[in-house]
């Protein structure tokens, strides 16, 4: 990259213009900057990739838009976790990756820009020590259900942590001076939010979005897929008028505990999000 | 493009390949030409660059196609408004921008191809002075409310300015030889669209689209692509069944006088459309 | 061409089967051949790239996908059409346009490959000769349409040739040998579908399609791309579960007679299918 | 890729830009390994190529994500089938691909990454001899179906095969100690999935996706397409809310029998999802 930034100083303005539209058009590869990341922020390369990786597969995916963020709790300083400063996800890049604690505090000072609903994530990893990873998005077809009084319930077996339930949150209902605001844009938002969650893998935001939990975050950027599948199923099963049968409990947790091929999505939606680019 | 194959010749393989990508696209870069326009219409480069951008996000976000447009009242002379001439917004370039009146009567004469329904318009600015900025688009998931009694309302906190009420204009309502038409053909049917807007920041046009209006450029592409979600999302919910809870005027306030990230969204799509060609 | 097809009797096998995946995505431009077709088929070149230009369209923009076809009236030989052979739209060069008498015979002997349903296009012309084109589709948003007793009208002022009323010609109701296989296998089920058509612009075929005519092929290809835009927006509309205000027929009236912008649409599309190979 | 860059340097402007866009493709071209796997497993290359061709054309074409799996009966050992380790179908390489015996056992030892649900092509070929290739997808519009008392029929003619009638397989309904996960785990499993298909060529699971089955692989690959376009098409003319008059068992057999151009469409297809890589 550096041969080619230093070519461009030689070329006329309408190479120039060329060129910027193909760099646009190719952002950094996922990997470029991972080894620094990953030695300023403590962990293994694999890690910032992976959350690097996260990032474009929610956009690529339509999961997440310009808006919506994913995280994982720090491997070895579990008080802490990584997610990026305020870019749109199909653009982060290992260089956006911040540190925080479980206050929502950037562990390095002087960050100006950070995702004002970072206390979504803070929160949740302070209630939830079981929890290494969320996503938090505005998934289009899931929206629909955090307005209504019709519960998102699962009709795909790829969405089976959906059969204990998904609680609705709605920060009108919240006694916060900022509540109105919809966001989550301090931490008792934050920590009401999670009150909500309880031990959940999904809770919905009134009109807002969804957050999706779990252990590790391959699994969770699966399930923050699925979900919005699942959502564009049941819509679609609802508008067909006859009753539905839902996935029993009893099922849900038998294809959780199933043996599956936890890489086989993530290798295939990796390898699509980069493509792209 | 003769000087810029020369300079391939130049590039090391790698700028190559990048130039591959950028001459693959066909339409010119935005920033092409925009020093020229910018001259020729007394306004910084950035604001052509902006307008030119605008057309650009919202043809790539599927607000408008080959037709719909956007306008921006000129930062110096308030009673005059910069458009493009006839041209599929995916295609504008600095070149096609035309500045108009407030009777919408282009300032240098002899342009044949106008937006027939450039009154849209100059009778909004006339109307409103704080408005700095206007988008009509036929964006597809609006155009069922307008010719429907279901009101649009927000169910989606980034449409809050849906919560004022969105009124819907009629044009076979309008006393005017032209009225029957369906499309903003005159001034009078401008200025009747206008009052119908009155201090609203979007309106319906029955069986034809919509239009959205706010000080700032970047607002209102925000809020012409919002309005099509939301639009989208409260169909998915009415036809879930059950009751919505929508934003409330108290929410929606809140929302917008939250301290944002402007910026995050709109260069989001930016690299998107640029990306694109 | 000849001298890249040349060049990869040069190329080792890794890059032959490189250029065989390039060569299928870059099918030659609309203009190959143009010249020697029109030369063969008495016509302007002009004729042949829009009609070679109307295939790409209609596929670019999901009228039409594996199936379908779009011909044009000869414009010195009122009894003859043009057509392709049956290749996807998508695909279609000028080499691949026939000509046909309108009984539906290829004028040239001995052409293998032709569309089952060509009577479609003889029957038509035969009757109404007024029309100078024709598409067929399978557009998806139409066909829920074709199958309902809840009629196609419409909502959007781009359909106003929808107003006159849409008739759905049903196979299964003919008395003919082939009429239970639903296509319009010879020119029996072809001027049935005529008379059903009778003098308006659109019929839906029942479980199949709709065939869509007017004087002049751009014209023709806008209202087919549209007549697909309408059908999913009125669907929208109903699920709103209002009344509805349709386009009153003194509205399409006064829509059909403004005037407009006819080339804008075309070229719109024109670049973006174009832009695709 | 080094030889590839060197012939570059050989190459005309023309083929260059060509190249440029094959080498834009990340995966291998579908021919590549094919003569080493006809070898290995005993086949034509033309059958090794048309199966990785399916797997590609299923993928971009929406009917299969990141699951999903094409099989077909081997053509001269017929109780054995072919079908990809596990990885996912857009990415599907004639190197993957495994021979198994009918109780799906692969017959070469030591292969890790198999589909776990290989149970279903197994149990069908061993029930069904006329049967020479399945596809099983999760395509989304055919899963509300699966879950809803709401009968999946023919709204269109391309897809006569579901005239006959589709039965829903329940795996909760089967007395297996797996059955409750959904997935079909074993050849218990299959064998009722096998029995509850019966002659048809298919049945939903419900909760999880479809079988499409026929005696030929390109054919198969059609009626999975045209089972979503289908599903897709009944549930808007459902949504319409009136009456629907679907294909008659009568229709169905004079289309089924009808001669067509079975070719165009696979050749399509193929053309559309090479193209992408």
């Amino acid at each position: 990259m550096t041969k080619l930034r230093f070519q461009r100083l030689l070329l006329p303005v309408a190479a120039a213009s060329l060129l910027a539209v193909a760099t646009a058009a190719t952002p950094q590869a996922p990997t470029a900057g991972v080894a620094a990341a990953a030695s300023r922020l403590g962990v293994d390369a694999q890690v910032i990739d992976d959350l690097v990786t996260a990032n474009r597969i929610l956009a690529h995916e339509n999961i997440v838009d310009g808006y919506g963020h994913v995280s994982i709790r720090h491997p070895t300083r579990p008080n802490h976790f990584l997610i990026a400063r305020s870019v749109a996800p199909e653009f982060v890049t290992a260089d956006d990756i911040i540190e925080y604690d479980l206050d929502s505090n950037a562990v390095a000072p002087g960050e100006a820009r950070e995702f004002i609903e970072r206390f979504i994530h803070g929160e949740i990893y302070k209630a939830r020590p079981d929890v290494g990873s969320i996503v938090h998005s505005h998934s289009p077809a899931v929206i629909p259900f955090s307005v209504s009084t019709v519960a998102l319930r699962p009709v795909f077996h790829m969405a089976p942590f959906l059969a204990a339930g998904v609680p609705v949150w709605d920060a009108a209902l919240v006694n916060d001076p900022e509540a109105k605001g919809i966001l989550v844009r301090n931490r008792a938002l934050g920590a009401s939010l999670a009150a909500t969650l309880g031990k959940k893998p999904v809770a919905l935001m009134r009109g807002h979005g969804s957050v999706v939990v779990s252990r590790e975050l391959k699994n969770t950027v699966k399930n923050a897929i699925f979900l919005e599948t699942n959502a564009r199923m049941q819509s679609a099963a609802i508008a067909l008028g006859g009753p539905i049968k839902y996935l029993s409990m009893e099922e849900a947790m038998a294809t959780l505990s199933g043996r599956g091929d936890p890489d086989r999505a993530w290798d295939y939606w990796k390898r699509r999000a980069l493509a792209k680019h």
